[in-house]
């Protein structure tokens, strides 16, 4: 308990840094000859469309991220290895943030830039579920109240669930903004629809 | 409560962030020929002058949020996303500050400036009011010494004192320097004038 | 206390980031012709040097400050507002310090950049100074352990204590290389002999 | 142990915020005449290789720290120094990332910046070490679970166990991606086959 507490504090700020870190990649415009600011402030939604998707996307993965962990009373040396893994990938997220509001209205690169947002995107939901996979697994990590065999069962709805990353790979080649949009509702889409950790009627212990 | 607590630490750690990255738009000053480094540093106190008044907004935003939040005892899904929709304002806070300092001093671009650094402020207010309107319409996510009649009835005041920040949008068309001194005001203002969490005089359980 | 707490929990914040950000100013260098990366990486001990120096400063300084934080058990308006104070002076000091270290070597602006960088050091002496001065005037603010009287017997030594910082504005127009190295002496004077806070033999509750 | 506790607390903060940072190091690719951004994308290997061993190495050593820590039960002035001694190398780490990721490839440049990225681990390891050193030297700042003789008796495998830094020095005279590639395996090494922290089997007060 106390072990899983420091690793979801260290988390926590791996999170609310990567999170915060977003607005390094809304720049100033500047103020052009036709125009003005208004109109370089304009020129640049897709700056600000690509901060508030990836704010969505780090904070409900924050969210879930921590509804698993509160729910963990034990840390084993794979456990701390996996998450260590996934931070890797939340802390890059920046990264294709960037990229994509940078090429978002070219016509060949925008194409790549969203194929690796979302391939960034891929990668974190599988570490998010190899994650999830060694807790079921394994099962004694969990605390007493979580029903174990009920959790293993929820693998699948849960695997199902991300399956919305790799198609939005496919989408990046259709057209980027599009892929953009569908990472915004698939963040609010899981922001309001999580799998639950199943937790027994009468816990041996509490 | 537990759950509550885990909510303010995350935003802490976002509002601690975001207040230390405004320091990244106070640029080293290039000592040019006449004058030197000097001079170079007197003419940038438009980046002295909105560090500090961005520092001060952010800063007081925190204690009023921790604040309310020390009367949560329970968060539900549409409170995480209020927070998150106020953070993700919060965290963009220094794009503004950067805009602001860039062009306080330049004719037409200095109001486009003040405006969108006032309407950054307004959608943080406006963000900060929906938080505390769902905090007590719902009122069971308060914890017990919370009257909830009397927090409800906070509400109108609540909001006319928000009043002064669509009011520095306009006055950002008059003046980009007065706007900025009028958000300093208003911050010190909410910094020594908060509206209260009214609490009952006998609390059924404490 | 929990008040406190959470007063402290912030400001660790802003510390740590603040100090974090440091490494920013520390630019990768262009292997140029003559002498390769190695020589360039050479030229570049100003960073390194300034880069250590405000380490200590920063390190130091959050040591203080929880030293006297650990015995405040309540917070009121003006503290919480000195604190800030305080913070936005911490938060401020990864500028001076690339600012120092770009100019170190130069005639002229070395001592503009020395004397800009002490003068940041005054402000958070005073900073500081105005928090102890609150908190001792005041009393009531401190947790039972602490003896009051001694306390705010100890401000004269304390404010004595800072008199460096400014003699260090001075010694910015002798040698700005002296000035950063009496920094990195006053930092490590201030980490081995703190002022500490006096308590009481027999606290009437502990 | 609260004293402990805060110094954690601190160092965690730093140790999150130097891991994050690393992500700033890589650039958005320009999508250059010939090849288009995948190309362009291709070509940044080294940025991810070097962001993704540097994120393993600072992770590692934050359990390291970690575990040590949480048998530390008092702080003294000697370890609060050695600690910041540590941290001061760890928050530094993203500068030889950024410098090695630039290099990799070139001729010259890429054994100076590889033999650079060595001796900031070789200096992580000697403050680690100095801070164990101190630790099982005193002995009184542990808590009463660590049977200290047996932790003295750790010094020379936990010495012998960090050869593989200055080892790596050399290394990069011979091949700079080799010597990044020798630390990622370093890091997966001691994340796997940590020296632990020797425990009584009776404490005497626990």
């Amino acid at each position: 308990m106390n072990e899983s507490g420091r690793v979801e504090a260290f988390s926590d700020g791996v999170f609310a840094i990567a999170i915060t870190l977003l607005v390094l990649d809304i720049k100033v415009p500047e103020a052009g000859e036709h125009g003005g600011l208004w109109h370089a402030l304009g020129a640049q939604w897709p700056s600000y469309t690509a901060y508030a998707v990836s704010f969505l996307v780090i904070g409900i993965m924050w969210v879930n991220h921590h509804q698993i962990f509160s729910h963990v009373a034990q840390v084993d040396r794979t456990l701390m290895f996996l998450n260590l893994l996934l931070l890797m990938v939340v802390a890059a997220v920046p990264w294709p943030t960037a990229m994509l509001a940078e090429y978002l209205r070219e016509d060949t690169a925008s194409h790549a830039a969203a194929a690796v947002y979302s391939l960034v995107m891929v990668a974190m939901a599988l570490a998010f579920q190899a994650l999830w996979w060694h807790l079921t697994r394994t099962g004694h990590l969990f605390d007493a109240r979580v029903d174990v065999p009920a959790a293993r069962a929820t693998r699948i709805r849960f695997a199902l669930g991300s399956l919305g990353y790799p198609l939005a790979v496919g989408l990046a080649f259709v057209s980027a903004p599009l892929t953009l949009a569908a990472h915004g509702l698939l963040a609010l889409y899981y922001g309001f629809n999580q799998v639950p950790v199943p937790t027994r009627q009468n816990p041996a212990m509490s």
